[in-house]
């Protein structure tokens, strides 16, 4: 029934590469399916101004696409002198997220920026992003602990991301851009590794959705992030 | 046990005058205790370029705070050139939240901007916006009606919004200022008059929460969604 | 032969509502007419750069728009990213009319920001908008003596503002819309209660005019500036 | 008295050079004193979108300073990413003053930009930009009738500017930058040569002043105006 | 005696790899040494407005870094509201590069803009931009082919660039970012496959340099090029 | 041959005004034929951020036109909000020329701003720009010499620029407008008085050029540069 042929509980084929860019302190190569995000976190020894001499640290997230990224071409950014409002709200998203399991007393003044940028756009970007948002920004807390910087990394779980949709009637996990653009309701899930809920954002496509469909949709995220927090962990080696 | 004495269920004080603005189309005054937001509906007879000769019409909204809204000064988004990342997504919120329900082959070739501006600020200004700015739309709609242009309402049924949030353990109803500012987590709800979703975003601020948590905050929110609705149609007279 | 029936030395109705805006130090919500404009006045315990350790103040104001409080909306000036001429125009003259009262050694390093914003517009924004920061400001200074912060209101005198302008051949006093648009000339006077003047700024709409056109203007200019300082004290209870 | 020696009622040195700039439709290159303008008018065959089909012409104009025009740099305005405000108010009173006077049904669907920039400034440059665009903007018309595609130059009059202010207790005539910047009040005309008014506006520097003080500045400007006038013709050839 | 050990008349390894982006017309994702950039080739079936209607197509490129490709990490342009000079600056130089090749008159009324993205960032980024360009765009024009919207691909030739420096006394080709920064010159070449010269930009970074030495770097570049142009042919399987 | 009847080596009549500009430190009003450029040099005692405390001082250059300088008007940048490409490209490359003959520790921590802004344009006005920058940032230097704030001029060498280009097949100096829009290439050298390379840029408008041909116009270059030269030391009186 889905255009790509999966089952509907089915994640699309994933896989993480830390490591990815040479200069980065911490970062990930995503891939879940068509979708390609580059994610790197860079760690500078300084704070945002309301932050300093507080001890504590910062995490902030930067979204961007390449302009080809998509079926066709979209305007660059930097070129129009604005980001758009869907990616203002995607970086916020993502920030909030990373800092909801950071411990901000527990690395120093020091900022944390993960950028996340798509390299190839098949739908769920931004989940993918916040996926190996994960990895890149451990790793760098990692890179830190290697240094003798910090004594742990500072982070109090673990997070993935993963939407969810109503499509042709069925609740379907992970959607691809073809569901996404068809789906009669779509959700965001931002959940833990033991599936309790840091952000979820649900919105109605077309007519609004029951109490009773929405928990559907729940329940297939709670499966996709679970076997995604696996991958993480792996890819981690942790 | 709340800061306003309010029972755990129930919401500020409300109040909808319509047609406060003299100029406007439709209009509405909201009061959600100490949160006063102005919402005004413009018609105006062009579309946006990707609807031309679609005939069909075009629903979009833009939220806005005065700068001394707030318990200090904000500095004023024109005078700094562009509009913050919050602004851009709750005016993005408001706007998916009307068009969800509107029959945008209903009303000709037709563009609305709803304009919700704060004029002052005590928690909830972006659910007060979406409740007000129903009134507005309708309003303006109406308008369209008696002159002849439309045949009816071009809605397919009601919205209003709601904040609940995680306070000091307990699921409350409609967030002040204080309560915001302390929630565990809270959950902006729109809903339709029937309790279907129309949109949900729910956020922990503090630790991570659970489906259960989650679960008690709808009830809340469909309780006050519920309520405003009664309220949007006393004020309309409908 | 006035579109209101007034007498051509005749205000419109005014009101003046001092500290409508909760939170902010001195407020004023002021009624010509149909011209509705919401003045606050905040205070923030630092100077701009040029005044840093000089012991005085400063004092600046802003002015706005809500995008309907006109006939036909106007573009969202935060949403084009810019302040249109007119405005920066008009921020800048009530900024020079409020400064040239104030003793700005007579309240210590702080910055009042005056905030003009109009609700409902229809005719002679900019010259309410001086009435009634006048009023937030005395207000916002009364506060501080209120407080100890400072021994007493450090203004020299007092200010209000009228247009006037030739109307069907007539000088006539506080053009509202209809005659605005369709006068010959207009100008717009800041005065002191005692008939000084602190900005003058008159324009030719159709033919240039003579001196002696200007004096009658200015004549009816000192009775209704007159009339609205009255106004003023009383709102202030002063 | 005067930091220059001249009489109260004295202009400074005037040269009016027209034709300056080689390329331009229309110039004049103005040195008031040590203050220095070049004006161009440019004739561009199309007019704003507000006057397409409507057999009218538009007349507007902009200002600018080269950064080292002053006696400390400033910020160059396109660097900056936009122009000050007291920039805007200049060439908004600068376009008004030359439409007052220019027949806009008498050149056609044509737009004159008019740019006054300022090589050199020492006080005075709003009125010396005023005073040499007219001479710009007429040779510019001129030049169109002599290309036969207008019958006459379309303006109703003559149009010079200057600046008049209270200096250590004297009205003085066309202030410099020494008197400027320590003038109790000062006031720009705008007027025909007939002494009638365009633009008036009187701004108190320091303690507000009396309708008898502004009555001896307008004489002062009458006078100052009348010699500019006879100046530009001289210049023109008229 | 460099950095890398490489020959003075050595490339870095380098690698092309057309096709790499699924969603754009034409991609190449070029690798030279640790420099990577992905370049993508987007066909519009519009000009802009000053070609419209006169039968030629137009190559346009723009150029960009992701925020963490370089050592430490950059701003964000889009996030900055603006494009650097520098960036302005490499996007003319490789849109003017490719346009030297192409007959506008070959693909009708098509706009074509090439995206050089900079994934990590060794040095050398604005050639490896142009020789990635050259096949991405040969990609997009050959796909044309192969639509049958276009008889022959319509380049005149084929185009690489090189970077060659003064390092330590030596002239050397090939510049990596280690080298880059000790460079007492350095020149950008964009030759053809013959070694006519497309565009040629050599600076001074410490002394002035002789004749002499900048005729020995062109002869290292016209070796470099002709290597990099067989390594495009060779990519593209022409 | 040429539109000019020059011969094929013949510079323009150049002329160059030091001082013409009263307030700034140092100055040059150019001419190269009907291209006019003034450039100013602005001390200031600061430096940007990165120098300071470092002993050093900074040279930087900013490039305007007047709108009107070109033969039909352009935008003026201030207005628009941004600086164009060509503008930042230009500007950099006369800062750069600049600095490469600059002792960076020859006076102190004091930031030299050269303004090159175009009165009249007739082709080459970046090479102008830069043959008249020297002048004024020699006089600046020259200044502080006689100010006792250093010892000596803080230049290692002289600079002066020209462009060279072929034109209807034939080598020629100095283009001005009529040529430089036909011709086949044309080069900016930047060049010391002993003929020693600061920059070149050599860009091929029609067909790539070869190797012989940029010999000459090289040769043609340092002819040119070397008179430049000749006249710069005469305006100085060095």
């Amino acid at each position: 029934m889905r255009p790509s042929g999966r089952a509907l509980d089915e994640l699309r084929n994933i896989s993480m590469e830390p490591g990815y860019a040479k200069n980065a302190e911490g970062s990930c190569f995503i891939k879940c399916g068509d979708t390609h995000v580059l994610c790197t976190a860079s760690v500078e020894e300084r704070v945002p101004p309301f932050l300093r001499n507080s001890g504590k640290g910062w995490v902030t997230a930067e979204y961007g696409m390449l302009p080809r990224s998509t079926g066709s071409r979209m305007g660059r950014e930097a070129a129009r002198g604005k980001q758009q409002g869907r990616t203002v709200e995607i970086q916020r998203l993502i920030g909030r997220s990373l800092r909801a399991l950071v411990n901000i007393e527990g690395f120093g003044e020091r900022q944390i920026t993960v950028d996340c940028d798509v390299i190839q756009a098949d739908g769920g970007t931004r989940t993918a992003s916040i996926t190996g948002a994960y990895v890149a920004l451990y790793q760098a807390f990692d890179k830190l602990v290697e240094q003798g910087k910090i004594l742990e990394v500072p982070m109090k779980g673990q997070v993935a991301a993963v939407s969810c949709g109503l499509y042709k009637g069925n609740p379907v996990l992970d959607l691809d851009y073809p569901e996404d653009s068809n789906a009669q309701a779509d959700a965001n899930f931002v959940l833990t590794s033991n599936g309790h809920i840091i952000e979820i954002q649900g919105t109605a496509e077309e007519d609004p959705f029951s109490e009773a469909q929405f928990g559907s949709l729940f329940s297939l995220a709670k499966k996709g992030v679970s076997e995604l927090c696996a991958m993480q962990r792996e890819a981690l080696g942790i």
